[in-house]
């Protein structure tokens, strides 16, 4: 069973042929011919066994063999949302780690001190889905465009909410403590801030909104370690 | 107090003048003149507040007003002694956000399966030296050239110690779990294997040393990854 033959095609159930790159890698990477046996990942927490049943130019069609529904390996849902670096290869490489250590959903936020105000979610999408074959996630973590942090903080959103900052003025609880006290599989939202830290005002308002004033101890982390430390903070916690 | 006014300079106690390329961009990029305010760290554990004496052309003389001793943030050592990736921009980056988060010590390890062989320790060490002034740490992290994997499990090491691999034919507990019934401050020392793993020789070389077979958790990672999640782990155990 080679690393290689992972291909990653939503609701691939219904689908009876690879997606074009997909079928570009099958065919002429790896040679992939009729009778040749691959796996599909449709990102949504099954994994199929399958056959390939015609190897054309372009196009690589399939038949699913067998089904095989795999095991969420965490507890809750960690949703990740965050305001993207100006150097945008510092949020790439964390959405990368990130997904290989296993989270829900990424969102970029366009707050006030953000450097950064557009994102290529294509782009990013396609370094997720690398990660997700590379890693075998069973689910693809889902990406969000950027939004405003006002309109992010307004939507309505169940569970744990967090808000890491840095203003020393305002109380602020340490994340992995109350990460490690949560007894129920409620979503856990965490905001982290731009390379100049969400305003004070911004975090007011979350705080109005249920948000949890955080720190993530006491180490000076950049904006995307930062990010990655909370995943693998609530990874750890909730990992069954 | 401006970010870009620390300075990295060993043993700044006994010195008086800004290494070469401190000097360089103190006088070039900050303009910094005779009686400015400058910080000096040692990376053994002490800050220093100091004032510029001299600012020649390529020369930055100063003179330490005030020592400031810090105090570590994290209890023990923890050691990562990891095999590089092929692409070294991989560890690079791992160096870069292991020393925010914080830990003591990066070993190279050249292994059977490694694909890399060589190391280039200047460039990595300015990647840390950024890293530690970026982050603030009082102590700068040790790196230590490569070295074979039996000869580096041959080296006396006192504490805990833990070798992460993939053979599910060997019984590996869990490093998390592990970490957290840990009492003593001793160190930690935590071996990562290269892409291709360790072989199942050098994990059998490594147990008889005193190594302990450990899982990182139910994620496929990186070799990258997989280091960083080891000192993401520890430093989490063991922080004050």
């Amino acid at each position: 069973m080679k690393e290689s033959r992972y291909f990653y095609v939503p609701d691939a159930a219904h689908q009876t042929e690879l997606p074009m790159e997909e079928a570009l890698h099958a065919l002429r990477v790896l040679r992939l011919q009729s009778g040749d046996e691959l796996f599909l990942m449709d990102g949504e927490g099954t994994f199929y066994r399958a056959e390939v049943t015609i190897a054309a130019t372009k196009h690589c069609m399939y038949e699913i063999k067998e089904t095989l529904p795999q095991e969420k390996s965490w507890r809750g849902r960690i949703h990740l949302a965050i305001a993207p670096t100006k150097m945008i290869d510092r949020i790439e490489w964390m959405a990368e780690k990130a997904t290989e250590i296993g989270f829900d959903e990424l969102s970029f936020l366009n707050c006030k001190f953000s450097e950064r105000k557009a994102i290529r979610v294509v782009r990013l999408n396609k370094i997720i889905v690398a990660a997700v074959k590379q890693s075998r996630k069973p689910w693809k973590p889902r990406l969000t465009p950027m939004i405003s942090f006002k309109e992010f903080i307004a939507q309505p959103r169940v569970g744990h909410k967090f808000i890491a900052h840095c203003y020393p003025e305002l109380l602020r609880k340490d994340l992995f403590t109350e990460l490690q006290e949560l007894t129920d599989d409620a979503p856990v939202t965490i905001l982290i801030g731009p390379e100049g830290d969400f305003s004070l005002e911004e975090v007011k308002m979350a705080e109005e909104k249920g948000y949890q004033s955080v720190t993530l101890g006491k180490s000076r982390l950049r904006t995307e370690t930062a990010g990655l430390m909370a995943v693998s903070m609530a990874q750890l916690v909730l990992r069954k």
